[in-house]
């Protein structure tokens, strides 16, 4: 399969977790969406799409979205995603998206070091989150994926209370 | 439609095309496949797998593709594109892909400026032209589109003899 099939696959099963998010799993009634990665501001679009009304906080190392996808500036975090995002934990958080893998197996392994820790520690009882890499930590419980996704495409949990 | 969904729509318009003239519509029998635009190098990835044997150039500014979809350095060729592409004219191309929108419609008028002349001339007669941004040029024939793909978000041309 081409790298260009790999993609499109990858980012039609996160709208597809996402969507199944909002479909089927409430979340906590209060508490931020965090998106890890704002990139472009293509998934964050989506996120204020399917969420309104919800605050939507978005993290990068610097600014690389479209103009119509930028955040208001009190909801964009700058920096080094590993030091930034940990200021959130303890915030209850109700939604978590992460989708910051880069394709190389060793940079993604030094990502999962710390981003399962930090996206446990950000949510509170019951939220959720959806990644692109998979989070390994004890207080995530993994949920079913929609059926269009495939197994190891992408990745959904449920914090534990 | 969330720009999420929009980006997906048009990831698979540009591999439904691709795959499209792969299938259906006989390249000339020599010509490189010129890919404008390499970035993240995924279309160059499926450009290879599709086409195995034709030399693909691939164009971008700065070099930012994965390193598994590097071409040689014989076939890269980095700077401003509206530069460098033009240096490919009367090459008798038989084949490009064009994708450099930018979601910007004062900056995307601009590459409409040169953009579609610099194909008009790489190409050689039959030659095709496969594009995220329309190119209005006499030289090049305005061809249909597969099924799967809507119109307007992805252009298909051939250069005509």
């Amino acid at each position: 399969m081409s790298r260009l099939e790999s993609f499109i696959r990858r980012m039609s099963a996160q709208r597809d977790v996402i969507d199944h998010v909002r479909e089927t799993l409430p979340l906590p009634a209060t508490g931020a969406i965090l998106e890890i990665g704002l990139g472009n501001g293509r998934t964050f679009d989506h996120l204020r799409e399917k969420f309104p009304g919800r605050r939507i906080v978005a993290f990068d190392r610097a600014f690389g979205a479209h103009a119509s996808s930028a955040p208001p500036a009190e909801d964009l975090v700058l920096g080094e995603i590993a030091e930034t995002a940990k200021t959130f934990a303890g915030t209850e958080a109700a939604l978590v998206h992460a989708d910051i893998g880069t394709g190389y197996e060793d940079k993604d392994a030094i990502t999962l070091t710390w981003l399962p820790g930090i996206v446990a520690q950000a949510l509170g009882a019951g939220g959720i989150a959806v990644s692109g890499l998979p989070l390994d930590h004890a207080a995530l419980e993994p949920l079913p994926l929609p059926a269009s996704v495939d197994r190891d495409r992408y990745f959904l949990y449920r914090r534990r209370p």
